[in-house]
């Protein structure tokens, strides 16, 4: 729950563009990485202080800069003036509730996108902020925790004859945002595993429980949903060529990643009517388990009812009973009792009760 | 519910433009308060009685015209005829059913919002209108109450270095409309609070009452969606660029505020359909509920109505009942009788019923 | 039921255009009046016959005339030749299962509305079609029932210093419609006190009836969903400035007509959820009802079963049965009788059952 | 059922323009009628052999061909060689399972529609294709059975003032649409009427039968839709104006036409949520008569299983019971049993069970 | 559940373009076949190597070259370097989880499309990617398994008068395409002939097992719907003439196939809506069974409670029991028990429960 109002009142009555973080810290300390290459060339260097402003290489040289960790408002601001940065843009990265979106401040791209995954101590479903500015011949990543997440494309830039390597700064930023799509495949995956899992225990045995996972797994659909829906906007209005800054060379692999957003959306979809199947079969089971327990109490009822009021007629004091005084009366009334009983049992048994 | 349809009736078969109040009388008197202020100065006046005309002052100076209260008709008249409104802006004023909107006449822009709040002695969600009039160096403000709401704005205002006393009066207007959004995200805090208890109370012990207070949230939500949908469509248009009245630099603010409202209609949607979950979970717990209750009366019934049914045979006065001589036919019909009792216990003992 | 389907095959195979009159006949003689007015002067005529033909005035004369009833075909046929209506115009007219609409015939507009109102004796949602036809200062107005519907606009007529008396013809029937919009406000409001009531009654008391009161109110909805809803196209569509009759002065007060609808429209949709609630609180409140009865059936059950058997037990008559001689064989039962009630009952208030 | 999917798989494999009957042999032998007629003359040819070919006759001369049966190959072939229709026209007339749609060949327009009306000996709906080819001067109609559908029209055509005679061949395809629409009406009358005594047997006496009877409404309202849905885009596509056959003084009459399609839609539409409200008034008449049923079953299990209870421990066989030696035991016990009996029945009433 | 995600995760991090077989592997070994023909010759090769480069011929010849089977990621390395297509065209063949989709890569059109059939052995929903490469005088097609699938077509094919011989590698394409939504037809078939006997199971005896079967019945429903719905924008985008490389000869062909797949979602449309008809009736049908064993009980308790009741006064062992001594006491008694039980009986018949 806590994961959808986060203290946005935070910042009521505070002017726009003030500089708060919103979110939680999911880092100790803010790490400034920055990865400088072209076709020839790959390097790395790690600046704590920022003490000198990283302007773009001549072309074709690219630069990279990645932040783990958003939580110091100041390293964010010394950037942020270094690099020429609205102070808009600072506020939306301070601000980890940001929907997915792309802005064009005509110098350079702004992207907010959302790592997914399941936290690994409560496996509950959580969203990580990393913010793109794109600027020619420069990336710059801001990343909420600290993380090898981005590692895949580091080990390609390390290899000379990669694509990454000959490609612009945009191709760069497609294969950051390609390796979030991934990651999306993959929490998918699981999901559906919870609800293949879910549907198992609905089929075997459907407990009260099993009404609250459906639900919670609707809502983890409905989080996930709210996360990608948006970033399809983004990648729709990347590849359409709105922005001069993608080029279109880099266009076509946005487009293919395009059509991936659409398969996850897609999936979500199916697995949203599935959630909604189980809770029709959850509550129509409910109504037969409570058939199966009423047939049992009538069953029991309407065969020992009748036999116990004629057990209870020759209980009865009376006098003039002349049946009790028969030597067949009690054989005879135990045969009736059971030709009751027998009656009754077969009709159960051929309206199928039993 | 007498907050939806309020006496709108009340101005049936009056011509347009005919000045009527329609809603509560949120404060005793109204009150006109009036800023000028530019990058140098910045002074307040309080003016009761409306003698003098007060027009916008020479570029840059702006001036801020707040009105507490809009139920004294003469008082708008009065000023409607002084700055030249049309008549239909001041019925719009008057009347606080207003949709939020935009319009524009051409030498102003009128402005319809909706400040939302929780009601502090029944803890109900009431909207006050505040009617915005945006013209060249000038900001008019018409409050339905008195109070504070706009303080945090004065106190920026009052600060020499602070952006807004730089730009214009769009800016201010910006601001303005930037801190009812602000208070948006508040209501929007607790309601996701309230929605949280009622879920605890919920999983622990449904009750009737339960789904009355779902009810009433849902009927919350819908009154919230109500105000703020329209009001994502003026930001929209605000931003977009279709009056000339909101400059460039402004619109790029204007942008940021429309993300936050699309931010607010998401999280909306996702306590709908928890609210929609949650009645779904209340519905099955209630089935869940009466199985509880059946299954009890099963147990009991399925075991002591056979056993109550030989005890009776037992009963019976024939004479001729040979097992009642025997000195082993007490003890064995008791015996009997616990294995019968066992065994119906051990079979739901299996069904997992026990 | 017969209001949603009128006799409509009453026209199969008849050519387009041929007149029939469809629907119910409100009023019990065709009554045809005329009004004048110009700024300076306002006179009424009466005109049974229809001998001679009414031409629009010269400006800025304005001719107002209107029918009451419109049953009687020759009439109109007549007002159709003398006005030169296109066939179809007075066809639509005498039908009178229309949908709001405008329909441009260049020398003038045809507007259908749907004046609506609850039916004095049995209550019920009705309407009754208001057709226009607006020409360079002309308007003409046909109404199904005799009534003083308009008598407030013809208030305003009278009074010479009134803003309608001052502007064209495009303004009465703007003022005509505007009175019309005001008359579902007010239906709007009685619609909300049924509900209001019905909301009440649900939480004290629901009982079968409640059920289909709450469908009954759903359709009424439905039904005037059915008639507003096209009426804001139609108004859209006057406003937006499609139509060169109605000048832009005019449009003005159209937009803000057009708000109101807007309005009605939003809250039909809000009254609407709120049924959709008040369904699931009348079905919950069923399974509520139901487990309420089967707790006391449980309860007794529970608790009187096992004492049966064990008083059963002693009442078997077999010899050998030591405890019937002891002297606390009786008060010895009783106390276990009353032990195990004891514990029952303590366990059903535990569960809170009591 | 069979009604909704009818052997399409026929055609499987087959090359496109492949003609194949698709659809039911309404009729038994394939007839032809040509009219002929001008402002002036008319008269009627039957051609059986189809040997020689008909061509549109100079203007103002009008030219329909009505082709009665299309399961026949052969004839259909031969006129399409003979008219020069596209091959792809001839399969859509063969194959009764189109969509209604319009398509425009440059020489001529080819529309399909369906004739909806419920099939005399088991009441169910359905739909016949009726296909049209209009050329300049010149109607073609292929209906799937033989009938007298088109009766009205042909007795308009033999007045000689009448409208139809006066106009081209794009007004006469019009009034043969509009008497397919007409037919519509009569359909949703009689849907009206079956709703209307549905719903009078749900509040009376709900049965299992009813749910069917709402089930197959519903399908029927769902066949309906499909058939009328893409024939208001046909007749929307025709009075736009996209077509130059259709002239401008029949697109009026064909807007008229539009008007009706979107009253049919509307009424469908409120049937539907007619019938929704049904469903829930079923399902809770349901609950309501299992509340009734349990109701009495614990009014009487209530009353008697405790007065049992207390018979029984008068029952027991001990010896030490001092109660039973009382001469006012007895009748205590009684009154100690109907004062019981007497509060429990009093509860039961305050509690509005009884 | 697994044909809802394959794992997709396994290509997470890698390049863009990396070519990894993504499903199942329907066939042993890839197979490629390719014909040649012109409007006189027609001839069949088989190659296995791939050792050269198959090229367009001249016009007006055509090369149709077919690969069954997409796991070896050689073959497709070797067959996209010689006919120059982008890496991403042979990674979309690859990866079989693809929606449907169009892409213009300039010199040539890449088409992917599902078949849809049932799989054999366990008669679930299954589909296989076909993909197409369409350029001037040539079409690749990429099949999943080795199949006969194509076969209609060879045949046509070899008739020298068939129009595929006559026309274009568009028009072969189409042709192709027509195959695959022919099969969907007869899978619809199938799909409907489930529905109606699960619709006759379900009025005959509604199972637990029936919900089940709804449920998957549903989601085939979704399935499909997911497959066909993009195809539905791929034919449209094709048809429409966006793509220069289809002619308008052939267009008109593909707005007959789309009017096709119009007519395929609408059967499904239909069939999804029978489906939760059919969930209705299901819920409805439980509460009834309910209502039924509820009135056996109630019945049963109803007439022997109070019987129960009154034989057990008459076992009590008062002394002073006057009734007991008299000779009339217990046939007076049983004909006492013989009316209450007739009363009782008489008021269930009444009530419609017997």
């Amino acid at each position: 729950m806590t994961r959808l109002t986060k203290k946005l009142s935070k910042k009521a009555g505070l002017p726009p563009g003030a500089l708060v973080h919103i979110g939680e810290k999911r880092t100790e300390k803010v790490k400034v990485t920055v990865w400088e290459y072209d076709e020839k060339s790959f390097q790395q260097k790690e600046i704590a202080g920022l003490k000198e402003c990283l302007l773009p290489k001549d072309p074709p040289g690219i630069t990279w800069i990645q932040v783990d960790g958003v939580h110091e408002v100041e390293v964010l601001e010394k950037l942020g003036v270094c690099q020429e940065l609205h102070p808009l843009v600072l506020e939306d990265i301070l601000n980890t509730e940001q929907r997915p979106k792309v802005e064009d401040y005509h110098e350079y791209l702004f992207i907010v996108a959302k790592n997914i995954f399941f936290e690994e101590k409560k496996g509950i479903l959580t969203a990580e902020q990393i913010s793109f500015v794109l600027r020619p011949g420069m990336v710059l990543t801001f990343q909420e925790g600290e993380g090898d997440f981005f590692s895949p494309i580091l080990k390609r830039l390390q290899h000379e004859k990669s694509r990454v390597r000959k490609m612009g700064a945009d191709y760069l930023a497609y294969s950051l945002l390609d390796l979030i799509v991934d990651q999306y495949f993959s929490v998918l995956e699981k999901l559906g595993e919870r609800i293949e899992e879910l549907e198992e225990d609905l089929l075997k045995d459907p407990i009260p429980r099993t009404m609250q996972r459906i639900q919670t797994l609707k809502r983890e659909m409905i989080l996930m949903r709210r996360w990608v829906w948006p970033f399809r906007e983004v990648i729709s209005g990347l590849e359409r060529g709105d922005f001069p800054l993608i080029r279109e060379s880099t266009a076509v692999y946005l487009r293919d990643l395009y059509d991936h957003i659409i398969q996850i959306m897609d999936t979500l979809e199916v697995f949203r009517d599935m959630l909604s199947g189980m809770v029709d079969i959850y509550l129509s089971s409910l109504s037969n388990k409570m058939n199966a327990v009423m047939k049992v109490l009538t069953i029991i009822a309407t065969i020992f009812i009748p036999l116990t009021f004629i057990s209870g007629i020759y209980g009865m004091n009376f006098k003039n009973m002349p049946e009790l005084e028969w030597s067949w009366g009690y054989p005879g009334v135990l045969i009736l009792m059971a030709a009751i009983g027998g009656f009754m049992t077969y009709r159960f048994w051929r309206k199928k009760w039993l």
